[in-house]
């Protein structure tokens, strides 16, 4: 395998520790540079995974901002940030970055709480332009910083999200002189468009161009042709010639955002003699850069998707390592995917969405299969459950797979648009919890709360996969909304695909019975197993424990509910998503609801935020994994034997 | 003063109750129809109050449509309907519409628990496209569906929100016939422009024109010029050309759905024509329509902001009622709107944002006197909230007014881009609570659950002006986030303007005091003086309870909380806001934190979607007005008793 690795020293590289010291390099060595970081970044990667196929692709166009722009004055602004990697490495990270995505470690993503030079939060993709627009407006009447300037950087991806567009539409309305970079990396550049484009790109950001429009404007006016009405019916020719020629219609000069583009951003030297020509303009305007995912590692380059996050790999070979040979569970995610393919078989209405993750929720099985039936609808969280709402109406019955925090942007589209009319949009909730290493932004620790208070909503969490495919089986029949959450990561069993029926809703279960328990505990998800083997631990101990699967939190289970008051001294709770207004305070309310005032002990994610690391290690932390529910029951129990 | 009422017979429209009755009907009669719809509409309005402009503006696109397409098979789609007033007028609602907006009449906006003609919710802007196209890609693979059409309408305003870009971004992506009909009523028609729109109008919606077009492209096919790339080109071409001659650059054909118009909205009998003519033309195409608010009614004609809700008024005079000599207190908008003026004059940093309710949230006082520093971002709540943590990050000072059920569109920006990062952005949520005649759809019922469980989050609201105008002053010295919600309607004092300082963080206080009471009632919000009233009713029949207004949920009073477990033997909390996971749940997990089993009763709004009515029928619905707070105490007393 040929993989073309450039055998570069990093001899650069080594004396960078801030974009100043970038910015005493000449532009010449900047191509050398990159290699470095390419190599930099393969050599950690590889060993220390995380995003690796946007990272390599941004590489130049990070090295050219940070030579031509003031940083960490001026400001960049990141989308989804982890494409970011080299902007970390620049800024004061590199040490660091053997730790990125690591418990104590550095964030994956730009994070303001970090470091200066991450202006603004970037795991959700759409908000560099409306927060960068932000800065750049404060900055034109804070004194002392008119001469700011700010540069959003966002992905094509990002740029279809309606968040985007909203930033877009305003960018025009107050006086700034914002830059959004479109890294566009889904399109390649073809040799027979991209050398017309470039031609036109080069025509249109050089300053000999402006200075022909300026004369030619400067001649009309003289010659009394140039009212400011015609001004713009000009500006509008212009631009309709433009976009004629670059075959497209061009949607962000009709928003007013003078374009500029598209142009190669791997090649940069010539990104900086473009940087530093439109640096200096006053307004909105945006310069498309073309990029190629995974660029300088070609195995990535040719598989971009596969090489998104690929893991620990062999640098030299490619290999991708530490999978296993032996069998292992599924993911949650696939269970979902794989039975929904069963479910739309056998149900001509059943159809799947999702925004932007047909791999990332398993929708592309359905899509493998019947791709009429499933819609990927882009990063378009708030359209995905709309449009769903509207299959529903017209007689469908859509599973909407989305990320549970991804899903906070649904959130008046669940309302609106599915509960209020008891539409039976059935949602799965995927990446439900922890989420380990994508951290503070990525963790689902919010559905819970925010789905409970909405009247008419189901909603339910398996703790194994019969469960999970009973739960979408019985959706079938539902004439209500319903939501099943679960989390990243492996399921239960090698042998999964059970037979499915229907269950009863709002019915949990009974999972372990002892002898004379006093305490029971109540869970929610796979939270389960956890319960179960620290139930084993505690009976060793001597401590006497049952455990139920609750399996619904809305409607609960209220005769297990009772019979728990009836029979048990003391509950527990477990569950893995935000204890404020999630299962544990359901639970109690339920309780004091039936005049019983059993103590309960809820466990889950405190009331902080909670950065990275892995999904154990933050379980801990947070106070509810098997260790903290053996010495929280133990705590109980020794708290009843005072009584 | 001349309203030009034209006056007409309602012989049409007494034989019209179904949109079948419409079609029998000739084109000429159409004129005269909506003539009367609107004299239906100014002697409805004048005396049961609504939305008046839009709906007037909208008469003769509705009648159109009814007419051409053959709902409610053909299903129309509406956005932000409180202009489809004159649809629910010829979809059999003509008696019901005497009793719109009130407690068990019909609904001010479409509701499809109400009739089949109104086929999806449309009171949050912007659902429209994204809900029509789901039914519209429903249809195609439904047998028996296949021919029926969808028609999603939606304003000049709607359109500018990111899911209605989300939609059409995602319109041409699956096989469908959806039109968009573009209701633009901002745009006056000019005769200068309007004639040569009108011209390019008929020239692209009529069969003539699309069959020159089509002998043109047979014409070069045969000559071996027209390949399909080349088609393409042929086509941007036209468009650039539609788009230069139109003045603007086409947005929709960019996004590949087929543009016509504009065209005179209150030409009946033209838009009869053109919607004959595009009918049955397939795939995603977009009409725009430009009407003027209030037509038919001058005097709003003229001042259609003035008129959008006018309350009652007398038809022939344009003389609006109801208003009261007698000094009133201010409204809790006009409280926030003018005190916001007083602190931007005293700190550079203070800016307003809000999205697209620059009165309704009386942002336009800040706007009237700095207008560079209120910003109006447009139906796009999403982008609000994330432009408002950019300026935070850029170092102002931002306080966003968006009503409480709006801003559930803008949830995840509120985590994301605010809470995160900690940015010190005030939230002043407006229409916090039951809102009234609006309806299911307005009450802001859950943003007490869904903001608490984001950490670092504080929540206040205020019960008077003082209290308000202290927590948005103590918000200017806060380094995080800070949510202040408040109803909608009158606040409290007719002099108002107490000076400003600052307040401690979480800190509640008593209000009445009895002796040996044994009664805490906990109240959030100006539910306050419900309690109060209800204390002295209660007094009159010798129960004694003590009142205190904690003003924060987050952080809690835990003094106050631990010095009614300490004095009291049952607690009442009152909210205006769902039960579940708010301020008496909040309450409760907060006692049992304490270790105490104090009996709570919580009063709100139960777990039920609550339809429209007055603010008070609607509490009382609900169980928390005066009489329902002074009856729960007497239980809870009698209860004591008993013990």
């Amino acid at each position: 395998m040929d993989l073309k690795l450039e055998s570069v020293s990093t001899s650069l590289l080594s004396k960078i520790n801030s974009p100043s010291d970038l910015r005493k390099l000449s532009v010449d060595q900047l191509p050398q540079l990159c290699s470095e970081i390419r190599e930099f970044l393969i050599s950690h990667l590889s060993q220390n995974p995380g995003h690796f196929a946007s990272s390599m692709g941004a590489v130049d166009l990070i090295v050219a901002l940070h030579y031509v722009y003031n940083t960490p004055d001026d400001r960049l602004v990141w989308d989804v940030g982890h494409q970011a990697y080299a902007h970390k490495i620049l800024t004061g990270r590199k040490e660091a970055f053997a730790h990125q995505r690591t418990l104590n470690g550095i964030s994956g993503f730009p994070n303001p709480l970090e470091s200066e030079a991450d202006t603004f939060m970037a795991g959700h993709a759409g908000n560099s332009i409306s927060a960068a627009l932000g800065m750049a407006i404060a900055d034109k009447s804070t004194p002392g910083h008119e001469k700011r300037k700010t540069v959003a950087v966002i992905g094509d991806a990002s740029i279809s999200g309606g968040l985007a567009f909203e930033g877009l539409n305003n960018a025009s309305n107050h006086p700034n002189n914002l830059l959004i970079v479109l890294n566009d990396n889904d399109m390649s550049i073809d040799s027979n468009v991209g050398a017309l484009h470039s031609y036109l790109s080069d025509l249109t950001t050089s300053a000999g161009y402006n200075r022909i429009r300026n004369k030619m404007a400067g001649f009309f006016r003289r010659k009394g042709i140039l009212t400011d009405q015609r001004k713009r019916a000009i500006i509008r020719f212009n631009n309709s010639i433009k976009s004629l020629v670059s075959k497209k219609q061009n949607i962000f000069e009709g928003l007013n955002i003078r374009y500029f583009g598209p142009i190669d951003g791997h090649d940069v030297v010539k990104l900086v003699k473009v940087f530093r020509e439109i640096k200096d303009m006053e307004g909105p305007r945006l310069l498309h850069v073309c990029t190629v995912k995974g660029k300088g590692y070609k195995t990535a380059e040719e598989n971009p998707a596969a090489w998104h996050a690929p893991g620990k790999f062999n640098p030299e070979t490619g290999e991708k390592l530490g999978k296993s040979d032996v069998p292992q569970p599924p993911l949650w995610q696939e269970v979902f995917g794989e039975t929904l393919v069963e479910l739309a078989k056998k149900d001509y209405k059943v159809v799947g969405i999702t925004a932007g993750m047909l791999s990332g929720t398993s929708l592309c099985n359905l899509n493998d299969v019947m791709p009429d039936r499933a819609f990927d609808v882009g990063i378009s969280e708030g359209h995905a459950v709309t449009f769903a709402g509207g299959l529903a109406a017209g007689g469908k019955k859509p599973f909407v797979a989305i990320y549970s925090s991804f899903l906070q942007r649904a959130y008046d589209n669940i309302i609106h648009d599915v509960a209020i009319q008891g539409l039976p949009v059935t949602f799965c909730i995927d990446r439900a919890g922890i989420v380990g290493e994508d951290g503070v932004t990525h963790h689902g620790l919010f559905d819970l709360p925010y789905l409970n208070c909405i009247p008419g909503m189901k909603i339910a969490s398996p703790a194994d996969e019969e469960t999970m495919r009973n739960l979408m089986f019985t959706s079938l029949s539902l004439k209500s909304p319903l939501a099943i959450r679960y989390p990243r990561g492996k399921a239960t069993k090698i042998d999964w695909k059970s037979p499915m029926h229907e269950i009863e809703i709002g019915k949990g279960r009974k999972i372990v019975e002892n002898n004379n328990s006093r305490i029971a505990v109540l869970t929610l998800g796979p939270s389960l197993h956890d319960a179960v083997k620290a139930s084993e631990i505690l009976s060793d101990s001597g401590i006497a424990t049952d455990v139920f699967d609750m399996i619904w939190m809305k409607p609960i289970d209220e005769e297990i509910l009772l019979s728990v008051v009836k029979n048990y001294k003391a509950v527990v709770t477990i569950e893995d998503g935000a204890l404020e207004g999630g299962f544990g305070s359901v639970v109690l309310n339920h309780f004091k609801a039936l005049g019983s005032d059993i103590p309960v002990k809820s466990l889950g994610v405190p009331d902080r935020w909670i950065a990275q690391g892995t999904v154990n290690e933050l379980k801990h932390i947070c106070g509810y994994d098997i260790d903290n529910i053996v010495s929280s029951v133990k705590e109980i129990h020794s708290n009843l034997l005072k009584q």
